[in-house]
């Protein structure tokens, strides 16, 4: 019982360091999304992807999630992008204090949308709320089409589900059909994209859908 | 600071449930490994080889880590293999607590070889032992040969890595001598397998590996 309610608190505080922050992204105007997927699914490549399909149109602003080292910040500031790097040290996902910290070293006015990417796991991320405006998640091809059973919270929790690496479905054994199905089944409201950072497959219908929330997003403001 | 000593409070809980699993392992003569990765690395086709390679030599059991479902303990329940199912209700990784409790339902007198399937995640498991002789992880080359920088603590804590879809290396782009470099930093004594459980390749230089551990471990109690 004592842990129950340790686990109990911790989200709480969490909860409310989250609306901080979405008070303030919405003061400041920035739209903002929570990108989750297992390792190696691919989150980094589609930064990288969709800052160069919106760069033109939007500024952008980007939080790198990871236990350790600044790899992907690296990657990402190649792009002239500012970027912050969150090492948690061991924690297996970001935290909204963490992002509220991470906020201190990435001035936001002006920024239209901020991409969180979050640490590579298909459990916890999806528990820790950090003010964002849309949870958007990665399936990649390899991982096979059970991962909508085994791991229910994160697609429930999510608006946006990118099947990714379709560009190895000729080489991996990968129920399309079950997974659209049961990912719908925890989620019958999500978007679902099937994508390929590799060949660019599907990725314009993705940058559609992130456009049009921008543009909802400062009309509800407006 | 109130945080920190409670999670000490559940490591320390931890470590004394294990070391009683390890006791009641010792005793009945059972060599155990801890099977780990991310989601879709290939964990239950490993156990299904496994068994497949080792079951006319050795008696083994299986207990199955999952988030929810029974499905990867009907896969192995069709070898004709004793296998119960664990359910974290959301846990991120199996801990001592739930390994215990399924051995109530699991007799393993007799057994040469019990394998645990652990959550599919990086991250978490590697810091809750269960009572095993071993750690063993799998890295899937799709998920990208950065791994061993980004998630070192599980590259660190393990005694074998498994480099499966071994297949798929002409179609994605894995740099195998980093990651067998890198994994090698996070740990000098890492023994490394090349394999695919697709196409059985390299299979049988880890079923000599595991096959020895066990005949290591009788004699050390003879």
């Amino acid at each position: 019982m004592a842990t129950i309610s340790v686990v109990k608190q911790v989200l709480d505080a969490n909860d409310r360091i989250a609306r901080s922050n979405r008070a303030l992204f919405n003061q400041k105007g920035v739209y903002v999304i929570n990108l989750m997927s297992s390792p190696g699914a691919g989150k980094t490549t589609l930064v990288e992807r969709t800052i160069e399909g919106l760069k033109d149109r939007y500024r952008i602003a980007v939080i790198e999630g990871d236990i350790q080292d600044t790899y992907d910040a690296e990657r990402v500031a190649k792009l002239g992008i500012p970027v912050v790097q969150i090492n948690t040290g061991g924690g297996c996902h970001i935290d909204a204090n963490m992002v509220q910290e991470a906020l201190a070293d990435l001035p936001i006015d002006g920024v239209d949308l901020l991409i969180n990417e979050n640490v590579g796991n298909l459990v916890c991320p999806a528990e820790f709320k950090i003010g964002e405006n849309d949870k958007v998640m990665i399936l990649s091809t390899p991982e096979g089409a059970d991962k909508p059973s085994k791991y229910p919270l994160m697609f429930h929790e999510s608006s946006v589900l990118l099947i990714n690496k379709m560009d190895l479905m000729p080489y991996v054994s990968f129920d399309l059909k079950k997974a659209r199905a049961d990912a719908l089944k925890c989620n019958p409201h999500l978007k679902i994209f099937e994508v390929s950072c590799k060949t660019n497959e599907g990725l314009s219908a993705w940058l559609t859908w992130i456009s049009d929330r921008i543009e909802q997003f400062k009309q509800t403001r407006s």
